[in-house]
């Protein structure tokens, strides 16, 4: 087992990296949680883990919320049920709400944490390799709203974050791959070494080697929470951490989120972007040229899905997070190990890499 | 018009205090807001002051979100019709909420500020004077949940809170009289002179002379200010500023709302804590003399309302947020000027002054 902390004075905290972190979680969580504690989570999740997890509870007043699987339950509705939950079971200001599952359960969970009686404690227990290196990371909690993804929901650290890799031996190999998009993305911004560890051990990382993935979810969350520590609140640096979000939250979109996943989205993204930044002189061809040989090994799409126009793209990123004051702003990739954020660049540029990829 | 400062650290900010404000705004607004307005409000309000809002708000991009008037409508559903607004008017993350209403607008607006996009600009124009001096300082924003009060929310505070005190002269005398309950409470728990400066005062509060009222609002609004910067999430000192609102929240709760407005039940609940507190030999009789004595001057109640049983009080505190692993602790008053918190005492005292009021 492996121990980071997120820096953020006296909203700091730990992340745990091992395998077997489930079996010993009694003892772990007893700095973190009283006596009441409500469990967050969906019935595949429930069925792998649910028993490891109550059972390691021991004498807590243990409620298990059950949310249905899949992104579109990240909605104002099934918050509005957990907070019915919650107020049924007559929870306190005290209470503990546990996040098992990936992404959609940690943020929704965490938004419920960050607004239930105007904040409890929370403990992200992340099964999906994206949830592990990504979201349980930096305290970015929301729900979906219709028009966007995200658009609502708070800036809410955890108490502790418990990463146990032996639960990435039964994601689907779909969700693992996507996970993967957002351990390159780490390598291209922020760390050339780690793209270099990543290029030479696609097969110990393909084939779930335990020290591989142990060295690759610890080296992520690492890098996660040394720009979360500079920028929680996202008002700068923060912001390369969405490389290749904007194209891809924008794939995401048009496409309805039923042909992408978000990783999937994000390795496309990031490809484009990558494009992009050479195309206004920022960046070598080297980083999507790598890029470009990475991503399949590691399962992952490197096109745009078909029927996918330019100008849908433009529409879309229009009503991305990220505008400020109307004007769309890109993270781009300078040297590997390097990103920035810019707000000017001529819309020519943009124009010509849409076209080539759409 | 007078300064304060709320002295939050990163978080601090300005409340304007004065007669005449909403016309100053477009100057005052400047340093604390974008291009890009949303000004939250009510029929009732809007009617009084939002042509004078509205003009003095020059060239930005303003967007009216009108919800109806009353307690009831502080619920997830206007929650939700306000994202849908914000998101179906494109506004960003730069975008400034203006929340220009009493307490209902004030906290709703706020929870909306804290959750959209994770956290947008937000600004108080408290039109009452419960809000002016209680729930527009402090950053406590929040919903209703069927089964509880202000149980959905979260803390963040305003970028500046404007309180017009010229807005006070076209509130309905009950309202008037329920902010009055807030202001007497500050004199309790933390300014014995400002308890004998109100007794003296009465006739000029009760007129609403602006030297009077501007005193009064300025006052109050440091007093809680300092209490909030001391504690800004109520871990600590700051529930002290709860005194007489475990019985207030017990009162309104069990009367369905209907019954009394917040500041009544808080009146009654006063003089219930502060019997308590002198049943514990924690404070002399005089508290409750006075207050017994001040409130119907005021034009507060001091009984309890007809059919409220003690069973039901018992009942009621059983969920309200002050709860702590099944223990409600209470406020309770000392000398006058001072309280504090307490979270054991004999049950028995406690049904003797709820037979007692019931």
């Amino acid at each position: 087992m492996q121990t980071l902390n997120v820096e953020l004075g006296e909203r700091s905290y730990p992340i745990f990296v091992g395998a077997g972190l489930l079996a010993q979680l009694d003892k772990l969580l007893d700095s973190f949680s009283g006596s009441q504690v409500a469990v967050f989570t969906n019935p595949t999740v429930r069925a792998l883990y649910g028993d490891a997890l109550l059972s390691a509870l021991g004498q807590r007043q243990v409620d298990v919320f059950e949310m249905p699987d899949g992104e579109q339950y990240k909605s104002l509705a099934t918050y509005q049920a957990a907070m019915d939950f919650l107020m049924h079971k007559r929870h306190n200001r005290t209470t503990t709400l546990l996040a098992l599952g990936g992404g959609v359960v940690g943020d929704l969970t965490g938004f419920v944490a960050a607004t239930f009686q105007r904040g409890v404690n929370f403990v992200q227990i992340p099964t999906t390799l994206l949830a592990q290196v990504d979201s349980s990371v930096g305290g970015k909690t929301a729900v979906n709203h219709p028009a966007g993804k995200n658009m609502i929901g708070a800036f809410y650290q955890p108490q502790a974050v418990f990463a146990d890799i032996e639960t990435l031996r039964t994601l689907p190999p779909r969700e693992y791959a996507a996970g993967l998009a957002e351990v390159a993305k780490y390598g291209v911004i922020a760390d050339a070494e780690f793209f270099d560890w990543l290029e030479s051990n696609v097969d110990a990382v393909m084939q779930k080697d335990a020290a591989a993935l142990e060295h690759m979810v610890h080296r992520s969350c690492e890098i996660k929470a040394e720009v979360v520590a500079a920028d929680e609140r996202e008002t700068g640096v923060r912001a390369i951490l969405n490389f290749g979000h904007t194209f891809g939250h924008a794939l995401e979109k048009i496409t309805q989120y039923k042909v992408l996943l978000h990783g999937e989205a994000v390795a496309v993204g990031m490809l484009i972007a990558a494009d992009f930044s050479h195309a206004l002189g920022l960046c070598g061809e080297d980083v999507q040229e790598r890029l470009l040989a990475l991503l399949p090994q590691l399962g992952l799409p490197t096109g745009v899905p078909e029927g996918v126009e330019p100008e849908a793209m433009r529409d879309a990123m229009g009503m991305d997070k990220k505008v400020v004051d109307g004007q769309v702003r890109f993270i781009v990739a300078q040297t590997m190990g390097h990103a920035q954020l810019i707000d000017e660049y001529p819309a020519t540029a943009l124009d010509t890499v849409l076209d080539k990829y759409c």
